[in-house]
């Protein structure tokens, strides 16, 4: 056997599912962000208030390929497992970077394109070693497996500390600590991501000719989606609204895959018979990716002759004096362009939801 | 079965000596550097041409510690493949940095703490995916698989392009182009761990009784490890008086590991049997191994407050204003740190060679 796990038709549908979704959200954020500039040079910017925006059809074209790749990112919940599909979210902010470059001339630091690399590799690995999805023959099924003794104990304890977090912190500590509504939504999210791959099955097999809606269960899931759903979006926005865009991208990336992780291991069983390297391996995997993601957000406001070079005269230059020189003209120039940049930066990431 | 590859007690034994041999060479830096301090700060500094650390036990116990280390690394080489214990070499690197932020308190970049986490998790990821080494009983084995027709075309085709380069290149390109004597080193080098790799199971099974000293195989070995070495060490010595000691070493990390996993492929079979997923883990290991090494010396002159603060603020801080006066002071209190800490730096680095 060429490839010892992981690789079967199914999973491969879901990642090549994944992966579209991945493109289609990463170009949605250009199209949007190139529409918005369009616009913004005709009439009133969106960001002062000004609507149109609406009248820009490639402001439309991204926002219906964002919802295209939604689709297919939900669509590859029902052929892959979430152990996979969840943490290959990162590609987005890949593909993001990498044609923000290319179309809109954003300046990629080189430590950024570094990040990236960081990422695809890491994104390689966890492909190899995912493990193979469970055959799911009927919503019941599903929902056995969602009430299994030690699901029902992670679902309890998600419910505890989400109502605690609700009650007591975010009251309190919701706008000085990005942790707490974050942990709402990962908390949350791992739910909602177990339901949707429910869902997801249950369309799938509905379109196979054996009709999932006449069984409650289905719509029981659908309400979980619902209710958790609206609660992650929720606090989301209330996080995204007190803290900076790519600090809560990334925490919400590290907390949501890692919950999601954990709700799909002890729901599907997935690393029951999967070898330990494998297992390791997949872990090495998310830790690469997420390496890379950091790379790619700290050094994101910098051009490549900011404290790349910076860094690289540092450690590479032979001339002490040629060395300092650059550097005070780079960071003059890195202040004057900051202040352009800036004001364009805001609306570049995406929340990593995968609602 | 829990593992389903490599780590045969013969490889644990192999990656023990190799992650020891990765901490005796990191350490080893240290006490050398702490030693030169101390005997500085006595006599005349060994820049300045001064010979007082001699007199200094530190330096002593560095030079002791080192060698102490290459010895394992030589041991490391008759337990597991090659494949496995060059690419690790990194790791010193990483003990280095972190023992040079611990004892001698140099700043350790965060993006550089970053680069040695990603250093680590590719290592383990190479560890989990290297191959079986092939059981050898005799020296004579050894000579049958190098003198196989697919690696006497190798052997031959690196001697034309050392000849070709030392001949037409080194005179004209030798100090402009860094590739040229590193190309050498690599190539040469490969040809190198293999004879070392032979050595060192003849002396395994000489220790179990077996003397293979009697075969001229064996001498035929000793005899290309001292030509082999010899030509190394010269080309390497050129590389590093000619340009900076971190370009040098990462440059000849990637082409040494390089050409090492090619020639022992082609020579031990690695790859034989080994699964496709094994094989691309394997190499994707290496490339992050690679990234966290170009991470780490990229951000090398830079202390935490440097231009990774930079980057933080511009992709995190909400306030535009205050970011560009603390980058103002950073980048100052930066520029007179380095008239400092530039002097320090340059010995910090190991060249990397496993001879």
């Amino acid at each position: 056997m060429a490839f010892e796990s992981s690789l079967t038709p199914e999973n491969v549908k879901g990642l090549a599912l994944a992966l579209l979704s991945c493109f289609f959200i990463g170009s949605s954020f250009i199209m949007k962000k190139k529409g918005l500039k369009r616009a913004g040079a005709l009439g009133i910017s969106a960001g002062s208030g000004g609507h149109s925006y609406l009248l820009e059809p490639l402001w439309w074209a991204g926002m219906i390929t964002m919802i295209t790749g939604e689709v297919s990112n939900f669509a590859a919940y029902a052929y892959a497992p979430a152990i996979l599909v969840t943490p290959l979210g990162a590609v987005s902010i890949i593909v993001s970077a990498g044609l923000a470059h290319v179309i809109l001339k954003e300046r990629l630091h080189a430590l950024g394109l570094l990040g990236c690399i960081i990422c695809l590799v890491g994104s390689v690995t966890m492909v190899l070693h995912a493990p193979k999805d469970r055959t799911i023959n009927s919503v019941q099924e599903l929902w056995e497996l969602a009430t299994q003794t030690d699901f029902l104990v992670y679902a309890f304890l998600v419910f505890v500390v989400v109502v605690v977090l609700i009650i007591f912190f975010v009251p309190y500590y919701g706008e000085t600590h990005v942790i707490v509504c974050v942990t709402i939504c990962s908390l949350v999210g791992s739910l909602t991501v177990m339901s949707v791959k429910a869902i997801g099955i249950a369309i799938k097999l509905t379109c196979e000719g054996d009709n999932q809606f006449f069984y409650p269960h289905t719509w029981l899931f659908v309400a979980v989606v619902a209710v958790c759903g609206l609660t992650q979006l929720n606090y989301l926005n209330k996080a995204l609204d007190a803290f900076d865009t790519a600090v809560v991208s990334l925490i919400y990336y590290v907390m949501f895959t890692s919950f999601t992780i954990l709700a799909s291991v002890i729901m599907f069983k997935n690393w029951q018979g999967q070898a330990a390297s494998s297992i390791i391996s997949e872990m090495c995997g998310f830790l690469i990716i997420l390496s890379g993601m950091t790379l790619l957000l700290a050094t994101k406001g910098l051009g490549d002759s900011d404290s790349f070079k910076l860094g690289l005269y540092a450690a590479f230059s032979p001339s002490l004096s040629a060395r300092l020189s650059e550097e005070v003209a780079d960071l003059k120039s890195f202040i004057e362009s900051s202040k352009s940049e800036r004001s364009q930066r805001n609306c570049t990431l995406r929340p990593l939801s995968s609602m």
